[in-house]
């Protein structure tokens, strides 16, 4: 098996997502306070380092469709081709979570999105992809809590943002049975980022 | 004003303490797990410094009820004195939030537990009593909240725990405009220490 990682911001209160998801507030009401670290320009030293990290090569990825995008339900005429421009900064194969049928959208810079109906058959298809690179579950919370209910993560990255969002998605809802070691740990006043090594 | 610090440990789902607290489970249902990088025997070089934090001299607590002891309502009869033993680890006056009067409890080693009966007479008196030394608000949640409320924190330190409790108290709940910036971090594999600057 790949290496699994994923690496999640998260508020003080637990949150990856504010409330109100929408085209427009693609991770909900205030969830951009939780992405600062990593969009300011410049950043600090310590946030950059975290950035190449989340950044850094993968062999796949997997994304609930509420991170690839604001479409619900069937697809229909939409032509939504992420939030991310024409070159998505993933530049290897897409494994999307969804129970509606879409065709592969290849992308410039190599990034395919494939559009898969479970967990399971995401893992398969990433693991037959990445050979040995990493697989990133990208997120959102759900697709996280899936790949902690399949017991394939072997990393989780946390962003912790000293801010409370009072509302929105949690990431650790249902999770049981973490079995998590922090292994490594660095600050900077916009985030504080944690390696944990999950067994 | 002196300084006024708070340290809680914390799961990564956001709760200060379990489930069904009660007088066999003081700190609820798996609450325990929380404290265990402060209870384990030889600690680690990293919470050992994070434990002398903890206990670091004071010149006054602030503390809930709730964990002060497990009666709730009319004190009536009860001749409770405290979880800790005839010496608690504070020897410095403690006031406890209350609406049921009480009258002062001298303990061995300094420490007199007095009973107020709002968050702001506990701050008042504590200011008082503390000279140029720091205030201490020793817990639970909801004394931390009231601190955050009457905005009368310095500093915050989370110990980050490992673990998933999935219910119990949540430390963060109602709390809204949080300005808190990491000064510093420290890990051990049992918890990540974080200081936190409130402004």
């Amino acid at each position: 098996m790949p290496f699994v990682t994923s690496h999640m911001s998260i508020s003080l209160d637990g949150f990856v997502a504010g409330p109100d998801q929408s085209e427009d507030n693609p991770i909900g009401v205030d969830g951009i306070k939780l992405h600062r670290w990593h969009l300011n320009d410049p950043k600090h030293p310590i946030d950059e380092a975290f950035t190449q990290r989340l950044l850094g090569p993968r062999g796949a990825y997997i994304m609930g469709r509420n991170m690839f995008g604001p479409v619900r339900g069937e697809w229909g005429n939409s032509d939504w081709r992420g939030w991310w421009g024409p070159e998505p900064p993933y530049h290897a194969p897409v494994f999307v979570l969804t129970h509606h049928p879409h065709d592969a959208i290849e992308m410039e810079g190599g990034t395919v999105f494939n559009f898969v109906d479970s967990f399971d058959a995401a893992l398969a298809a990433a693991t037959k992809a990445a050979g040995d690179r990493p697989i990133d579950v990208a997120g959102g919370a759900s697709a996280v809590r899936q790949a902690f209910r399949a017991g394939c993560l072997n990393e989780l990255v946390l962003d912790i943002i000293p801010v409370v969002l009072g509302s929105g998605e949690r990431m650790f809802d249902s999770v049981s049975d973490l079995n998590a070691e922090p292994v490594e740990v660095a600050t900077s006043p916009l985030a504080t980022h944690i390696v944990y090594r999950i067994n």
